[in-house]
């Protein structure tokens, strides 16, 4: 840490700075410069508040050069997490996992075609919601409780593990029971009391980036999930906040190079919400593969057109074969391989 | 809704999407153009969802014409919504409100002692955190329920109405036996679980706009209030999310026009997040209440270089005073004046 | 400047980073920290090329403490800079300037109608394009140099100065010989030719911020100005690229204050290009004077309705003096006036 | 078109919409809502000015269905544009097109040295600049006219085309005599002056995405070229402004697929502005190839550590050959090849 000082500030501001690092239990370094005087902050662990430096008299600026996350962090750990899942599935190995199915859990017979027509496409994991956080109070919000037994249902029918998201604390518990994966959405990446009660579940999570949350701010959100002892932690980028209209979100894949330098966690892409057109969603799921994404999230729905949610972002499975076909190519392109199905797994 | 069809849409094209819209109930009114055929979709109530209309064979775009909140709109109630606090208080008046106090409650003697200062300065609400939402799980996270207690305590002691943040659906229930307005944070607008629970809380609600929330989805988060029966919110806008460091966030002071052209809920504004420096809350507050703003959330500390989080934004006593000498004039010269305390209020 | 090293940078690597700051003219100051080596940079004057190290061997990040700009920085000339106008008129003191006008020189009668009219309600300087940038080739670009005629015949009637763009080298000239202050457009910002020429013209020049520019590339877009010799440079904030369509532009009213403390020079804010709503322009005028801004820049339409531009967000004169009167109320408010119309200026 | 009424609008107010979209040449179709009422413009062809309507009594928003550009527009001209070079090279057919170089002509030996490396690992294209506009007036500009005497050197030795930068309307000129393609930089993608005169000019034009441009505003600039008779226009994504610092631009490779669905115009990707970090310019290189990508601009420089400017940026020549190398491969699953160098091009 650095603490910047006023161009014009006093000897006494300068000593009144090193002696509050020193409080704090670290050394202080002044470097005078021809401008202004910066002071080092040496032993600091990553946990230093800034704050009570920042408000000193004199005080300019705080710059941080230690990162404040630490077991998400591939200084920490530098072999990459491989988040092993039923069935000899694991996600940040060489294998790329793709987990597809619609929106929303909508009826038996919506979930167990969509299970079946990505199954038999090449998926390995299920998506669908069963708890919906929508923008509005008057949008379909999920089946819930029995969304969840149906998921279950489709599990068994097809074979898939089951990835679901949770909204609240309790949610935790009852997808933790059905699910293999449990999902925190954009959302949420930063409701703290989730993420304290995901991190002490049984079950892998996958943690989606914030709508606008900076890398280091998705590592920290993550840091709450290892810090409450689950280490089978999935982050997901699925585009953030952008200025231009002609796509819903701004699907960021430099996200998954970003990430993988700075941590050991893995990281998958949802091209679906990161674009919100279902035209793009085939050309960056490419890209997102030859960028090293761990694995894809695509939203596919048996029939769009009657989905009753997204149905603007969802493949058909004929299109879904084909985003399949193209990213096993990109895939041995870079030397990885997309994981096949291999039938019921538990 | 206006559905835009592509300009190489068949004949039959059309009729399929003009066949689903009167399947859904509404009319359709297909204007043909140059280039392209669009669609109007007549008698919708704001609750159409689009997904099924996108998802349709040569349909390129949708585009939302009614707004798709309802109670929260200034169409659905002309008036402008008047917030109703003890003592007398009144939010969304011609008086403006002033909120302040420190980020958290530290100890006893801190939250006493900044209560006093701040009401004797001319504040009627202590602001203050029992429990903190914190980017890094190692940060101070507040004192939790013994930090309700202090504020309590701080009510008899100052006789100053309490604002303080509710992060769960439990917090929600604890935080209402003892504040007198439940705040749900910024990363917090959109959890909905949160959202019902207060909805159906019997305290007034203050709603901080998201860190990259439009002010359509800060609608509709209030939205989620009223629909559970909450008619008294207050909106509070603190800087969203941009591209330049020289602030922390991008206070967006012209949320404060926007939300009163849309909506009869007042709105406050919070210049000590929406600039993060000490600097800039002076100036930043003049023209929070210059633009309309209902009620300022100031941050201030007895003694911001000891604060346990945020001291490099929170103001001291002199400072305070100072905002509130200043903010007086503004308010009068636009014909409005400072709610003034007036000792103890029950 | 401090070199931050990667947490696994071998010694040899610092002591390659060492020597190259020496070979520069500098002197190193290695900081071993727990997880990672700093070296800070000393007697740097602001013009290192942070290039040349960033790429060697070891390097992770380039931490910048001293600013890039020189002359137009507080730390240079800590006392405000005046820009002096004909006539008296001086932008940067106690008074606030306010310049009005519309979008675009139509014809003779619009102009001096428009000129008088904004010179009646007290504006002291007249705004009107010549020339137009236009986001569409197809769109009205304005009447050229026919344009800049009618501008020396309204100052010639109504006594104002005029302030009006030139989009390129050869349009400096032209401007600087009818215009009291040459405007450099937002989509021109860091059009260096055409600072460079800007810089050394004998008139006073408006820089607008661009669309996207932080405030430390609008200062050095100024420096480029200074650097060539032209100290009489006005700033301008007029909205800011954000995410929210319900406004054209975030009005960014805090760059206000931050240019304040980091420059000498005068800040004006335009809010009616920075909201780009009519009814807005009033609410975001008075905050900005609220804020400091050194003046105003509003377009004001004698017939908003049959603007050949910019219609939708241009007042028409009623609503131009309910905005004299408000901000004059302000700017007393705060300890200002409003600079009076004082007859013919030469 | 279509315009948008208050919900309170009158019966004339309607009225007066109808009658100025009647008076300006086109019909009106007014859509009575339940909540408001919409007046449809029928017969635009993508050239009303909306002001006019924007500014009249009752009007609420207006609504653009139709796109402002139009010869660049894919509706216009269905078959994708190749853009025809010397020697063969043909940038938007099957093959992708590798330029590369330094960022900035340093000496003769650098260029060259830069030139024949490039070329052995399999760039068709040198890319350097004469003219560099930088952020600060202090930094080094380029070499200007000696600059282009040496890439025409360049061009001889090494038998690459030449790709440079004209950052005003005289360096068009200069630039056209030596470069096989003129580059606008993003900084100028909305100078018109400078689109005018390279719509004007014989050769191709490399037209960068400016830092907060839309793809709409980016077609737009497009456009002007077009407009003036230059239909030789290769469109360049190279990084937006994000929030994140974690990487210096945010790369957005889904502009490459928009684009194609939008223009008939050959789109390039540039992953070392894009991303501004040197070990992220690989993945984002393979990403952008297979999100479509019909070239490659990547900047190599034979020493970066003694770059003199953006060598944290620049591969080394090892490094692009992993480049060329991954791309090739990434090309081959998609169906496409990289085009190989084949000796001089005259």
């Amino acid at each position: 840490m650095l603490v910047v000082m006023r161009h014009d500030a006093t000897e006494q501001e300068v000593r009144g700075v090193v002696q509050v690092i020193e409080e704090l239990g670290y050394q202080a370094r002044p470097m005078p410069g021809r401008q202004r005087t910066s002071i080092g902050v040496v032993g600091n662990d990553g946990r230093v508040d800034a704050s009570r430096l920042a408000a000193l008299a004199g005080v300019v600026e705080i710059i941080h050069v230690t990162k404040p996350y630490k077991q998400v962090s591939r200084e920490w750990r530098p072999e990459s997490t491989v988040v092993r899942l039923p069935g000899g599935l694991a996600v940040g190995g060489d294998e790329i996992v793709v987990m597809a199915g619609p929106c929303s859990v909508e009826t038996e017979r919506q979930i167990i075609e969509a299970a079946i027509a990505v199954r038999d496409a090449g998926a390995t994991v299920l998506r669908a919601g069963a708890f919906k956080p929508r923008s509005s109070p008057y949008a379909f919000q999920g089946l819930g409780v029995s969304g969840l037994a149906l998921l279950k249902r489709a599990r068994e029918e097809s074979g898939l593990l089951i990835v679901t998201e949770a909204m609240d604390p309790e949610g935790v518990d009852l997808v933790a029971e059905v699910a293999d994966i449990i999902q925190i959405g954009a959302r949420n990446m930063q409701n703290y009391s989730l993420l304290k009660k995901a991190g002490r579940a049984a079950k892998p999570v996958l943690l989606k980036r914030g709508l606008s949350a900076t890398i280091q701010e998705l590592l920290l959100a993550a840091e709450y999930l290892l810090a409450e002892g689950n280490q089978n932690v999935i982050l997901c980028e699925r585009g953030v906040r952008g200025f231009d209209p002609s796509t819903r979100n701004l699907f960021d894949v430099s996200a998954v190079p970003v990430v993988h330098t700075l941590s050991h966690l893995p990281i998958i892409a949802d091209p679906s919400h990161g674009t919100g057109r279902r035209q793009m969603v085939l050309p960056m799921a490419r890209a997102a593969v030859a960028a090293g994404a761990d694995g894809l999230l695509v939203e596919v729905h048996p029939h769009p057109e009657h989905a009753l949610s997204d149905g603007a972002q969802s493949l058909d499975p004929v299109e879904f074969r084909q985003l399949m076909h193209d990213t096993r190519l990109i895939a041995e392109a870079i030397g990885r391989s997309i994981t096949e199905p291999t039938g019921v797994r538990t």
